[in-house]
């Protein structure tokens, strides 16, 4: 591999690209046939896949790519996972929270090398590997709060769970401080700030959450499983984010409930 | 009064001392004890409405003024109608979707001479009379979506609603094409910009809403209570703003049902 310096310049390399990609189609066409295939999202959405595609094949041709939009390409040791935009509908509906996804794993080691979350319309970027978190260059900290009353819970939406999920959310949210909903990828960079202190969701995809995991991690969270397992690229799609072990064990036990 | 064109400035300057008293505020202190009363959001709220206060009395003396923070101080034909900081769990969270909202209103005539909402973290702001609304000083107009199931729709949150305005809600939402939540004050200019098409809301107060009415109208939407009624100060905080008449009567008549 190459060094730490040179894959985080590569990371952002990847993140300008993209953000260069999106940024023209966003808002762009307010009359749009809504009803057509090709959307705005949709088109730059597969834009920016095929170029970061390009990119990370041209600098890394042995590594596997697993993307929302093309799926897989097998490689060797390592492999990228691609959410070129998460938040399609924010994208849609002309709301600056979506973002691009990057991570790259080290299959044989199980872990997650280095993950970006990527906000162009806000200028805001996580780069997070296991030894730290940045946002937008600078040290990225989770919060302090350690009592799930104190807590800032998140999620995207009541549609994203089961119903049976739902009523095992709702439990968990309703003993926080406040739930708020409507994030995407945006919230777990907000909890990787201090900003916010849990995010619960379900429905999640590897190519959602792995790029999460550094992110979180880098600045002293923890991300995890609704059974508190480390997440893999096979997990069930649950996925829990907590500024401490304290926040996270408090709230498994709910969810378990 | 004073002219198109100086309450334009005089809004623009209003907008730019709430958003230079809010920003340092914003962000500012992830470890704050969270319990206490006076949070980084009630400090920055009340200061801007002491600071807004004093602009409108001194320009205005005449005028009467209602804000969230300090009531209401009586005046003569005109009010002005302010809410510092509007989505105050998107502010203590670190997401940048609050909103400043300024009214002001010709109670003789029932009607709103001109309204905003500024997005200081944003840089976004939409400023409109009856007879026009702009978004960062270009025109901003609706969307042309005519049907219910092209319609994007937004809402804040589900624990907005009473248990059967929530079931309303549900039905009239799950005919659009998607439904998303977590906008607070910047789903309406989303609105008037024609990124979205509908937003629906309850338990608004006057502060909440007299602002919104002049950016809508003067974008060519329409906004109304639950029964299609014009809002007024009294309105029971049941709002619907739509991109036009005909998506406005096909949400109403689910609504009704």
């Amino acid at each position: 591999m190459i060094s730490a310096g040179e894959l985080a310049s590569f990371f952002h390399e990847l993140a300008d690209v993209a953000g260069r990609i999106a940024l023209p189609h966003f808002r762009s066409s307010v009359d749009f046939e809504r009803k057509e295939d090709l959307t705005p999202v949709t088109i730059a959405d597969r834009a920016i896949e095929v170029e970061l595609r390009r990119l990370i094949s041209s600098r890394f041709p042995d590594h596997g790519i697993l993307g929302e939009e093309m799926g897989s390409t097998l490689g060797d040791r390592y492999t990228w996972y691609l959410d070129p935009i998460d938040g399609t509908k924010s994208f849609i509906s002309g709301m600056p929270l979506f973002g691009t996804l990057v991570a790259l794993a080290d299959e044989r080691e199980g872990v997650v090398v280095a993950g970006m979350i990527d906000m162009p319309a806000l200028a805001e970027r996580w780069y997070g590997t296991p030894r730290g978190a940045t946002f937008n260059g600078k040290p990225a900290k989770v919060s302090r709060t350690v009592k799930l009353e104190d807590a800032q819970i998140y999620t995207s939406s009541p549609d994203f769970f089961t119903p049976q999920d739902w009523a095992r959310y709702d439990v968990l949210s309703k003993k926080a401080m406040f739930r708020r909903f409507g994030g995407d990828c945006y919230q777990y960079g907000l909890l990787a700030s201090g900003h916010c202190d849990l995010v619960v969701e379900t429905s999640l995809k590897s190519f959602d959450f792995m790029a999460l995991i550094p992110v979180i991690e880098g600045a002293g969270g923890i991300i995890r499983d609704w059974d508190g397992r480390p997440l893999t690229p096979d997990s069930d799609g649950r996925v829990i984010a907590a500024a401490n072990e304290s926040l996270l064990k408090q709230a498994l036990a709910v969810l378990k409930q």
